[in-house]
């Protein structure tokens, strides 16, 4: 049976996540996504669960940043999960009765045209997480009356559901991945992404415009890119590219080689089955026969058999 | 004398970039950041300091997304300002009776070196600012014992400084942007920089390409690209960026045209003079004069005078 | 009734072309293309029709350096001639009789197959145009016994067709241009052909890619291009493109004078008439009513209305 | 002692570079290019000497093509040659006595100056080769007064030279190139040249900018680019690379693949040293030991070793 850490504490997005990603695992709860990969890292856990990014929020910088640094870590699996936010009291709050609501900052962005329909003159108040805002709520002597989280921590911290799917938007989806230390990658299955960080050599004019091409010369189509600083001052970036294919396929192989050769370095954060089920459309060329059949055909001319 | 909205409250980073921005004006401190760019866009300020990219954090999420939606605002000055951590406490209050420290999650990251080093058992809790972590701490029964604040936020509510520049990097520096209500630009100066977002009109691959195509091809340098999601599901983003020059430059305006064109929306958010003071390297061929030759030509071919 | 040179004698294919392009019009027979082209300059003609390029042979060197040079000219037509040869002889020579043919090297290659195969012992002899040969070949005392030439070519100077149609492909195709000095354009069609030289700036690596930008990041595609030397030396070069669009069209405008800004020299060849009627794709955001609304939107936003 | 063959008769500039690239070969004069290559592919000749380009006429048509299809030759050798053409009469011919000049229609352009200051009223006539020109000027009963050809051809066919280096450039150069029926390549030597042929699979809009895209992502510079119909009507096109490196280098080899895979046909033309003795920039990324150490990356991320 797994260990595997995650953004806790119980009742958070995360552990839903893990329990769909891994139902027999041990979950151990950490602080946060720097706490949970570490625990990953140090090897007090087989693996960790923490959310990549979020439809509604982009990427979630603490996991972006994190996973770019420190020991490396790979990515082996994806998920993707609708995010429900329910509002959640003690026992016995009416509506009425709600003044002063605690949630995650994010949460608060998302449910912000219900609160203001419901709750006009609630003050919001920001959590550290949803699940520690409902934990937190569940306390008898709280000065918070209700919580916005998912009906999990509800449930966890003994809360009622007075509201549920209270987000304006009802598609909001958040993207986690789990994570082990390096190891064998997933097999290729024809429906994989790949996810990296790359550091530019130099911050010249148009690198990014080189870094693209690298990729698209090999008719291999990003996902998501997100640009980080590198903390080197305003206008010094890396960036973090997820891109279909299998670092196993031969145009993926060709194009992060190509990466490597242009950026100061490039961590491989690892490649893995996508959640969506999505296949790539493959560029006339670039399919893994082509590149077979041309790696003959220059072994053949270097030759000099043409 | 202009009343300005800026990230509240008193003691922000925010509000030290304003005095430094508009020594003379009158500051109105709001809630969070899009409450602040609300106060301009009603009229309630004549303007608004926002923070909007961090060289540890990133882009402010709330201040981009916020300024890609909603009723346009021009950005008319930024400013570049270190960011100095403070600790501080109540009078009385001694480095070894420290046991729960409140801040923002920024400043967590940040001062992780510090608090690991100087307080291995503290426990540390996210605020929703650096400010309100300093107010809660001013209070006689918080349970806090110290807040990581900007000085000015120690100086604002009776706190002492018990250590200075905390961060476990001294460079760190957040750009911070004054904007105001649609109206003339700002002047040229040959130092300027211009900002905007851009809405793909279909996600397919290569987009971005195209879109980086549009200002390398006019000699246009980006310093800062940043995707958002556009909320419509994982994968689907908008992208903010900064680039050098002002918009009344020639090869900047026929950049944004041509972003403009193959976009499904462009929004402008202004062309305003840099805080550096960095001068382009303009390539040949894009000076003004370069325009204005060519376009004269083409007025003559195109009436068969060659 | 207008004057126009032509590549002459009398009975080339340049004359066939120029009697479909013009019916009317006189006709100057001139000895080589560059003379030609001098009779439209310096006034002699109003103009001129010369051979532009071949389907088997490709550009015309000569045609493509005397545009390339000397007072500019403007084709203001063009018109693609399927190319057939003949075998032709003096009144009573019989297939067996010949033992010697005369003909342009063009010519030579062209019909190479069906030399061989008819006459494998016969020499074949170079002559400086097919209507030359032909001309010699009608001379009681020529040295020859056939010339391969246009039909009409027989027919002027009194010669039999033994055989048709003799080239080794019944596809050949030569496009020839009505060229004249410069004045109004021909107006835009919705089908038209742009041509035009561009002399690099620098000889750098990335030149060409460069140039080739300019075309497509405004969705201009090319039809024909030609690497001419420049005399200079070998490895440079100047270019001769043909694209679709006529430069009235908004995206050619732009394309041309970005083509002007960052080359040392472009000369402008002529919109006109596509000879094949076919009609360009307009990429999205290309069109003139898109520059037309990216230039309001410019307007707009320079005057600060966002 | 090898036998070449060569673009004849005696006497031709390719004779003089053949007796500069193979002091100690037995020639073999043919009628034309293509009988040169043949007698190389059908082992009559040990190889051959053609001209490939010249820096006033730019690529020798009939030797790109004859290069890009049939068996396949290979390119081992090349050699730039100044073309110093004289004016060749028989002996006792005075300067005043030439009405009628003989030449081959590329020193007719480029002696054009000579000719019209010196022999204002004179006719100029075309022949097959300058060499052949001069071998006709030799008969006691030539119909013409003056060759204008290459010293050489003055020696061999007894003639006396009264003018030299009657080009309007005193710079032009002729590159010849010596090829060879397939087999081991030479050596590289840090300064080389290859040359290929590409065939487009399919000719659509940014087909050649996609090509070039190949090259300059591995940063692999062009030094000649040519394009030939390819007989299937106007505007469809194959193209003539000439580029700096040698097939050999991991960097060309990868660009010769990408080109492999994205093209219906290429055909490798060989790698040679350079005749100038040019050593390529390399630029950052590219060198073989960066290949090198990405494979070796790749290899260790494929096994999820990071």
């Amino acid at each position: 049976m797994p260990r595997l850490a995650y953004l806790g504490p119980e009742g958070t997005f995360t552990e839903e996540a893990l329990r769909i990603l891994a139902p027999h695992a041990e979950r151990l709860p950490s602080a946060n996504v720097g706490a949970a990969l570490d625990a990953a890292r140090h090897g007090e856990a087989d693996g960790a669960v923490v959310p990549l990014e979020n439809s509604l929020e982009g990427g979630i910088t603490s996991t972006l940043d994190e996973l770019a640094r420190g020991e490396p870590l790979l990515i082996v699996a994806e998920l993707l999960l609708p995010v429900e936010f329910s509002l959640l009291v003690r026992p016995g709050t009416r509506m009425r009765d709600i003044k002063r609501i605690f949630t995650h900052p994010a949460a608060i962005t998302q449910c912000r045209n219900f609160t203001a329909r419901e709750f006009p003159d609630a003050v919001v108040v920001s959590a550290p997480s949803t699940a520690a805002a409902a934990q937190e709520v569940s306390l008898p002597d709280s000065p918070y009356d209700a919580a916005i989280a998912a009906r999990i921590a509800g449930d966890n911290y003994g809360l009622v559901e007075l509201a549920s799917d209270v987000g304006d938007r009802s598609d909001t989806v958040t993207r986690f991945v789990r994570v082990a230390r390096p190891g064998a990658l997933p097999e290729p299955t024809g429906s994989d992404r790949t996810s990296l960080v790359a550091f530019l050599a130099d911050d010249h004019p148009g690198a990014l415009l080189e870094m693209l091409t690298e990729f698209s010369v090999r008719g291999v189509n990003l996902t998501r890119i997100e640009s980080r600083p590198t903390g080197d001052g305003i206008g010094r970036y890396f960036f973090h590219f997820d891109f279909e294919g299998h670092v196993a396929d031969a145009r993926v192989g060709e194009a992060v080689s190509g990466l490597h050769r242009v950026c100061s370095d490039v961590r491989f954060l690892g490649s893995y089955p996508r959640a969506d089920g999505l296949s790539p459309q493959i560029k006339r060329g670039t399919a893994d026969d082509d590149f077979a059949e041309a790696a003959s055909w220059l072994a053949r001319i270097r030759g000099g058999q043409v």
